[in-house]
């Protein structure tokens, strides 16, 4: 224990004055914050973090896919470079915790750290991910699967929201259709809320995520014939609503009757034309399919795909898979998890491993450089909520961790051998 | 058969041009219209054929509620007053001929009788009601049941779309608020396309329709609670959408295990916030329950309100019957249909009796004057979608039946008792 009295600890009155000042975009008036990505709530809670950024001497990056990154070289052109960013971007009706808290916090601890850290030898540079919630443009961890080359910028770019909007022409509308070339950094890091209760039953104060569960994002179109619901015989009936019916049910059926664990779901149905007096022709289901076994996911989709024809063919409809978006199942790099836990010992915060089942932007940058997702506790597991919340405290203990983390990568040049080494 | 060889037809060279210029009002390009109820499309139309009116000499009324009417005295200021009439509004994505026929046909109807008829003995006055179809406000027949006095008019203006703006506000946008009383007609007559393909199977081409089925419309609202997708344990989600799925299931049920004729759907749900990683927190069903014999609808409402519960508890949900619009069954006036049948033998055109199972604005006139509404053939049966389709030769043949039952009606002075007799 000979680190702790040089532990680095957050300036909690920064972090806290930026939380306030951030949760102000998009606020619902009740705690919450409705800020999907791209809409003009979004873009001016960035053009503030920008303005915050170059007040402070960072250098901001806009890359083609709207990712906003602001860059600080405190060590030299050849040093290592640290990222550490999230989301401002929010779920309809969703909390202020979820996304801001991982940008603010990263924010506040190079803060911190420029100011009590010693000769620094690492650069810095924080990420802003562009749509992290696939709330309004599907997929989800858009800006980040592009930077780690995990799905095309042309592709991203025609990415439609339900008024046929694209996400170029928004990137454009709201001044984040940038040209900079994309950092390249050596490691990544991220701080979040956790989205369960599993810490605040444990009493667990800091969590790092040990594996990313996978997913399979299932869009299932469901195809009858509209007609009025007056006169149209029942026999004559082809109800796209009803065949979305049975297939929703037997979505929910295929997470009860599972072996292994099976998180299963359709949160999203499209249909039209959604008139209360016409048997709606057309229904798109939005289904996922998540596990933290690659076997799982391969039986889910494939009892999907064997139910369909039959569930559709009881409302005279036609069910057919228009597309999957496959997110693998994986781990995250064991030593920053171990690095994580390390400091959290230091600082006497009770700790515990946590799986991400969720998305984090951490998932995709986890494909091409070692990188961390760690977590501190929200009440209640709340999160896509309005009613989402995390203490003061906590949020403090988070940043302290990171703060902390920052130092110590720093001081091993981002070695991450050497960084957990020393503190052995 | 002494008759025949007076019979009026009706200028279908009129008839015939009126449909094709009404036909651009919302056209969506391949031969369907997209015109709810008070949109810009609707407005247009509504200007267009009130200029129409106008320029033939009649004076338009616009009352509180939008209905649209154009009258005509051209028997003086004591004489019987006949009302006909349907609706300018369509579906999203509906048909040309639902609603505007009748209106349409209304108006080359008096103007050929005006043109061949010889001393009127009646007025006249055509009628558009505002907002029939329910579509983009609900409940339909909204103008004509505020005439009728089976509403409230301040309940009506009221009635809020989905984004939220009210009747009365787009009355005012469209500048469809109007001031003037309405007319107190004598009799009602409607000419409307059938929704259902019972005629053309028996090659009928002319059908009043006698009695109307009851209906209920029952919105229901699930409530859930709002989580995120990914990390919330299955046996913790409250899932609004499976809640809905199971009712939408049983609802479909109850019509297959009826013992007597029962028509069921559930053609909207709204969902909140139908983001596809957030569990739905709510849903608002909208559903219909509709049968000729009111014993029905009660054993649908009961059964229904029992099986309620049951269905959302097995998604961990509630479900709540939050309103109900109760339409009673009822029968149209049997002259009118006998009067209908007369006109259709005498021009020797195949007819046969229909119940009317959808809402026509002629079921709320019933209400309170001597109404009927008689339908001409829709090919396949198809209404309330873009290919709905009624042939000019088909057209005609209910604007002659029409355009001969004003004749006769007019010199029975709106007796119809007489108008029956003098052609016995």
């Amino acid at each position: 224990m000979s680190e702790t009295q040089s532990l680095s600890r957050i300036d909690a009155d920064l972090l806290n004055a930026l939380m306030e000042k951030v949760s102000e975009f998009g606020s619902t008036g009740d705690g919450g914050i409705d800020r999907p990505a791209l809409t003009d709530a979004h873009r001016d809670a960035r053009d503030w973090f920008r303005s915050e950024l170059e007040a402070r001497g960072y250098t901001v990056l806009v890359d083609a896919i709207g990712n906003l990154f602001g860059r600080i070289d405190l060590a030299g052109p050849e040093a290592p470079l640290v990222m550490i960013g999230s989301h401002l971007d929010s779920q309809p009706r969703g909390g202020r915790f979820d996304g801001a808290y991982g940008v603010i916090a990263a924010l506040a601890a190079i803060e911190t750290f420029r100011r009590d850290g010693g000769t620094p030898r690492c650069n810095y540079v924080i990420a802003d991910w562009m749509n992290e919630e696939g709330a309004r443009f599907q997929p989800s961890l858009l800006g980040s699967s592009v930077f780690a080359g995990l799905i095309e910028l042309d592709w991203a770019l025609g990415r439609r929201d339900r008024e046929g909007r694209s996400v170029g022409e928004e990137l454009v509308r709201t001044g984040y259709k940038g040209t900079d070339a994309a950092p390249r950094p050596d490691l990544y890091l991220e701080l979040h809320i956790e989205g369960d209760a599993k810490m605040e039953t444990a009493g667990a104060r800091i969590a790092p995520f040990l594996r990313h569960w996978g997913a399979l994002k299932v869009r299932i179109e469901v195809t009858g014939e509209q007609n009025h619901t007056g006169p149209t015989p029942m026999e004559d009936r082809k109800d796209a609503v009803l065949g979305a019916a049975y297939i929703i049910a037997e979505v929910r059926r295929l997470a009860d009757v599972a072996e292994d664990t099976l998180f299963t779901s359709v949160a999203r149905v499209d249909i039209s034309p959604n008139s209360p007096n016409i048997v709606p022709g057309k229904a798109v289901l939005f289904c996922e399919l998540r596990a933290p076994e690659p076997a799982m996911l391969d039986w889910s989709e494939a009892s999907l795909r064997a139910a369909l024809p039959a569930l559709a063919a009881k409302a005279a409809t036609r069910a057919e898979i228009v597309s999957i978006d496959r997110r693998p199942a994986g781990k995250f790099d064991p030593r920053l998890a171990r690095l994580t836990e390390r400091v959290a010992d230091d600082f006497g915060l009770p700790r515990m491993q946590l799986d991400t089942i969720g998305g984090h932007d951490a998932v995709a940058l986890n494909a091409i450089l070692p990188s961390i997702v760690f977590a501190v506790p929200s009440v209640g597991g709340v999160i896509h909520r309005n009613d989402e919340y995390t203490s003061p405290e906590d949020l403090a203990a988070g940043g302290d961790v990171l703060t902390d983390m920052v130092r110590r990568i720093d001081r091993a040049g981002a070695d991450l051998d050497l960084a957990l080494g020393a503190n052995a």
